[in-house]
């Protein structure tokens, strides 16, 4: 049983809601019974990604409340289907009525209309990233018990636009990523980042970005073999968030460059487990954890609503020039640090409950 | 109903089979009924990808016969699940029995002891890349259907090690990659790459590199919105290839480093069709297929084992060193090449089946 | 990509929430575009279901107001999840205060526990039968779509306790149901059936009975070959109704009475269209629609709570007497009636697009 | 990841196959590692669904060898898929020539020829309970285990045409059943069946029946609350068998004429505990199991194909008189005890393992 709009197997999310329709919201389906509930961390996380937080987001002020509908009870998981609901509570439409017959370049207006017949045109409709509160929200719960098991999640920006880290995946704590209100721990480049963005919101111009992220404590198992390998799933959970155009484990692209004397990852003991010297292969091998920190990395294209007058087409195929008139980020990649880490949180917890599974004696037990 | 061995939704391929066992085989699940069955394109397509083909590639010698044994009568598919069979013909176990209880370095040894708490060593068991065969005759069975619909597939080596084509995503024939052993389309480039492939297949060691991959004629409307997004399955598809370390649609994260004004794709009309100017987008806007050429690429990692020596642990976690002996590529990436495009063949045969199952009226019309 | 809490492929629905929450909800997902909606036909339905709508019922006061969240746009579908939510407007969790930690008889209360360790007992939480609203909304929402395809789905009350309609499968109209309040279209039976219930009532006991249904309009081809057999999907679909504990085609068990040659449905031409002379196959042969109506049978079990007292144990094992206190129905078939015509409008829903995926030339096209 | 010729969710079996192809076989996936395979054990299910195994059989002689291509390393499962084959040996199509443009009364060939616009008429194709043999395969591979975990599967002939058992759901062990060559373990029933099959089959007809099932050592907890309860997905596992027409749990029809106060089940502890004094629900509530034994009957209509003439149309709408030559079987029913228990073993691997991924605790562990 199955559903094009979800993501997990075993444990699932499911989403729904336009930008600007009444509310979003979402089904967490598969979470363990018993697991406590911490309601302070999804608010921070949400908060994380909120829209209007800081001078170089969107003005669009969501308070992006979360109302949990089920699946909870006295604070814990029941095990059953977790339901929940975020109000779109700063809407106006109105904004939106000049661009209800127009295409916007490198939007999915078009996209939409060609697949569908028909678009709510209303700021995106679907195809907005106001979706991806959901998955903030969704991700947020499960972390806490993620955390329970050793395994910590942890995602940063590495670049924006020129502006690169000078070496990447570092054991930076969430402190030393959040502090900065682009997430970039190294505070030299987080400055210039935040320069940046500055004056390519006020040339009326987007940038895109890097967000590197690290997970450490993924016990050695995690991952099916052939066409659900931890990668993969990692790889396309990334891929649908919106303006992501890349991904690699580790330095994936780069390792291309180098033989396979240098890259080997050499396996040794240490206090009887096994590690490796280096880790190019980033925590995985045949698609499956090596007990290695996991770590990847992934690209965001710049934003495409911009202010600089563009030539487009209306829905009667008509050119004609637009002018960004809403309310718009100059740059969502360090917005989206937590739905980076919110979708990690999703494919691990829906990897660990397929491996214990299965675990039939104390050795493969997750 | 699902299995975590499989790939695809309405149209699927789940795959059995090891390395050293007697076959490898799988089921081609949800093909539509009356589609004539081109058993030589088959036949062209495990050519590319076999062992043996050229001094360049391991000199195991399979034949790769594929025995189709259902859902195919009188020369076309009836609707039915296609299964099919690989014998194994050229098995050397004992080459392995020396490898019995090492973990080789950046290689699934470890990984799949860790998970199953058994492994079954023969050349790599369930990890080796033999898999793939079944991936090739799959896919090459769905091409010529494929091409039917107006949709081209055309995969071809950009990069191995250092050796990089000048530009990406020229119009290259199938003539053009296939005339090289290394399936690059640029012949400077290619020579140098036959070069270096010789050279580290002489010094025991191994090379990686890039394909890149161009699909014409996809139609807009392609793909699901949300988290089964055409680029995410695409991405999926490519990363559950061995060795694949990233993965990126067009110069994914080349265009981090640009602006929006710079990257973003203007529409215009063309003969009543919308098209667009550039094609950053690389075909796909909000996961939907914009009817312009979807490129990508696919990073693959060097061969993990080579002849040089190397430490690693034995199962009982003791330093041992170890030099491959036994029969091995030293560079995967052009045997890749039709694997590569077998696996976009399939996601996008799903896609189109998915979104002719929605077609209500002429104008969403895969 | 699935959940275990989900009904459906194409077109799935997946339900949240508890009798006592603060709502209960579901996404419906995978509904073409451009459909419109009939939200009259909804609240009829709706109102069908609902507890407090006569004597016989429960006296629960809910509205049942279904708030539509997504995937509607000025009055159709837009191909994106549906997200509806009902909010639970009568809970008087303190009714059930008292049964906090017993196991009540043929209730699902031990299982939960034995199964989560854990369990929201506040009128059943989970396992209460007012989830079914949930697909109710969902079913109806897709009727006037399928009318539009000439499926029509009837279904009624053909036996309560041992009162049985004196033969099955009539052409009922909506209107003759519907007119009884026991949904049973023959006159005498249905009077009968309403003196049993109240009597039931009275003495504090509870009633089963069965549910009969009929799909004229299904056009040939619908039903997947093996696994996905539609009349497999119609018996999964109805098996997940509370209380239902049995389901047969047609008259299933009782053709297992007579021979081949007196049952099997010989096929003629009329008006050149392929019919049975006879429809013991219940309008499927080999797990495929064959053009005449499909007719099937659910029975439903005795309502578990009864106000008589009857012996159990609590929580910690000691035993312990009870007496249903709450507000129950003493035959819940009647409300079953919209809920098993939603869960074949569901699947028959599901079936329609999937069929219509693969349909490559007129003459299979659903 | 799912496919519709698949069941099954974290453990599945697709198959593949027709009648008169080179093979059947199929691929059963997510079975855990290190289960030792019992061959002789598959041996002994294969051969009491095999054809030709006594004189109340069709004449076709099948070897059903089954040949196991992987997943299974030194006598154990690996964790891989496992791959197998039955080739078809004995195929006389020409015996089928005749039928090959004839829509057999109560047969699949038109529905597939209306689904597909293409049928492989060769002995029923893909339709043929041929394909059954796969699940039998499976099935019995997977019971070993399930035996070790104290889960024990008994399927028996309970009813054929007018001879039914004086009452169902005894203790039966396997000898008991399997002594009798029609499976009823009631000797003097016995007689009478076996003496109404060797009648009809000379009388050229065909006869129905019902097999009933009883599993004990079901841990309480296993099924999936809403759309995966565990009757739900045995009832759809039953219905995908040919021939099937009704499944039950318990006497679930019968139940529908008693009131609650008759068939509650009241809760006692016996030894520390939960058991239920009398078993109506049939070991499951709430879609959950209880820990009581799990029990349904599943009803068989006579076989479609007899020798007595019939009348039918041909693939071009005329009508013709047909008399059946092939081999068949008078009544399929005792053929379909391992069939039934094979798909019993299915669904109850697929839940323990389900159920296995979410038990943080002792007390919710399988």
């Amino acid at each position: 049983m199955g559903s094009l709009s979800q993501i997990g197997e075993l444990l699932s999310l499911q989403t729904f809601g336009e930008s600007h329709g009444p509310a979003i919201g979402g089904i967490l389906s598969g979470v363990p019974a018993g697991i406590p509930v911490d309601f302070a961390r999804v608010k921070t996380e949400m908060e994380a990604r909120r829209p209007g937080a800081n001078a170089l987001r969107s003005p669009r002020n969501e308070s992006d409340e979360v109302e949990w509908l089920s699946g909870i009870f006295e604070g814990k998981t029941t095990g059953s289907p977790i339901g929940f609901l975020i109000r779109n509570t700063d809407q106006r439409s109105g904004d939106y009525e000049a661009l209800k017959e127009v295409f916007r370049p490198s939007h999915a207006d078009y996209t939409y209309w060609a697949k569908y017949g028909i678009r709510d045109y209303r700021g995106g409709g679907r195809a907005s990233a106001r979706e991806t509160a959901c998955r903030v929200a969704a991700g947020a719960l499960l972390m806490p018990w993620l955390e329970s098991l050793g395994i910590e999640i942890r995602a940063w920006v590495s670049s924006i636009h020129q502006h690169e880290m000078p070496q990447d995946f570092g054991d930076w704590t969430k402190e030393q990523i959040r502090q900065s209100i682009v997430y970039c721990p190294d505070q030299k480049c987080s400055q210039a980042m935040i320069k940046a963005i500055a004056l390519a919101r006020d040339e009326g111009d987007s940038l895109g970005g890097i967000i590197s992220a690290k997970i450490t404590g993924v016990p050695a198992g995690l991952g099916e073999p052939i066409y659900y390998k931890l990668h993969a799933a990692l790889g396309a959970a990334m891929l649908s968030i919106n303006a992501v155009k890349g991904f690699e484990m580790g330095r994936g692209f780069e390792l291309t460059r180098h033989k396979g004397s240098e890259v080997n990852d050499l396996f040794y003991a240490k206090e009887g487990k096994v590690k490796t010297r280096s880790n190019h292969s980033a925590g995985i091998q045949g698609g499956i954890s090596n007990g290695m920190p996991v770590q990847f990395r992934v690209a965001f294209k710049p934003t495409a609503t911009i202010r600089k007058p563009q030539e487009t087409l209306s829905q009667t195929k008509e050119t004609i020039a637009i002018e960004a008139k809403g309310r718009h980020d100059p740059c969502v990649v360090p917005r989206a640090v937590p739905i980076v880490e919110a979708m990690a949180a999703l494919v691990l917890a829906d990897m660990w409950l397929i491996q214990q599974s299965k675990a039939l004696h104390e050795g493969t037990k997750a």
